[in-house]
């Protein structure tokens, strides 16, 4: 299989590899993922919830925000040896069988 | 039944009716929640986690940082009419229960 | 100061310390804080939000999975030695004096 | 740019436009995160924290949790537009940059 996710396991990989300890311990990682969830959560208040807006900084940001969680993510796949395009395989594989009669398809015209 | 966790839903209605709009939708409530978790999360990572230690303020916040996620859990229960003290009493009451063989007691001497 | 938060501080602590270990170690309590906050956003989800509605189970629910956060959090808070109430008094200070003119009052009628 | 998060972004999108309303609004994607993010602290807690053990499932069902948060986080950067590849790359820039003097290096022997 061709590497997606994989790709950018590699590339984090190889700059940790670097480090004297490269992953943090899977509670300290999870412990990141859940501070950088929250920093999503900030913005989109500000974005689309009741949270008083600041005019410019959110929208340019989140993309960074969304990089940060997925960045944490997959540092704990690394150190637990998942392989994330397989997985997500399963997962597309997955939500398509759940979803099958669950939302509404788009009416097909004859 | 007495008010413990019904003295603050209290306290904090009555600052909040004063408001055009007390009472945020709920789901902003709850990215607001999430926000506020990170918070905590950033700082035990920061206690007790691999992340590199900050020295000074850390610790004496961590107390503001617990009583921010309570506030917005406050919030919420109040916005959905909710006794969190009788959500109390079942959940120490479920806690009790499911524990009782789980984990091991001090044992009891003579 | 009277104790609210604190009487549930109290029970809580009473009795979780006839078990052997008492508290878990602070990263294992902010993983459950992350769970329990978990299935309070899916019952949200279900109920304000996009999820597929689910008609009965949701509603009744919110009330103790709200104080299933509530409770871990009062678990952190007893082993780090917080007293919830003096930090409830701090953040509704903080709230008072930020939000005196970031959110419209109602209007006072003469 | 080649695409790597961006191959993934193109699958999930092709299949949710076949949908009459594609994409959540933007909170209850992230009530779904949220909620996503608790599936993996609960697996993490009983892998490696304070939670009585559960023998079999945890391990094999981490590597669907951790894409389950990822397929939730890709929806959210489809609907507003967000390319991950470049925010990828613009994250790890910051680590690296960031991270230079704050970790202890391998030695390099001579």
């Amino acid at each position: 299989m061709k590497r997606y996710l994989g790709y950018w396991q590699k590339e984090i990989d190889e700059w940790l590899q670097q480090h004297e300890k490269p992953y943090w311990e899977p509670l300290s990682i999870l412990a990141r993922i859940t501070e950088e969830v929250g920093e999503v959560a900030r913005l989109l208040n500000h974005l689309y919830g009741d949270k008083p807006k600041k005019l410019t900084e959110a929208s340019q940001e989140l993309d960074q925000e969304i990089a940060d969680v997925i960045y944490a993510l997959i540092c704990l796949a690394n150190r637990e040896g998942i392989d994330l395009d397989a997985a997500m395989v399963k997962v597309l594989n997955k939500v398509k069988t759940r979803d099958k009669d669950r939302f509404k398809k788009k009416s097909s015209t004859p």
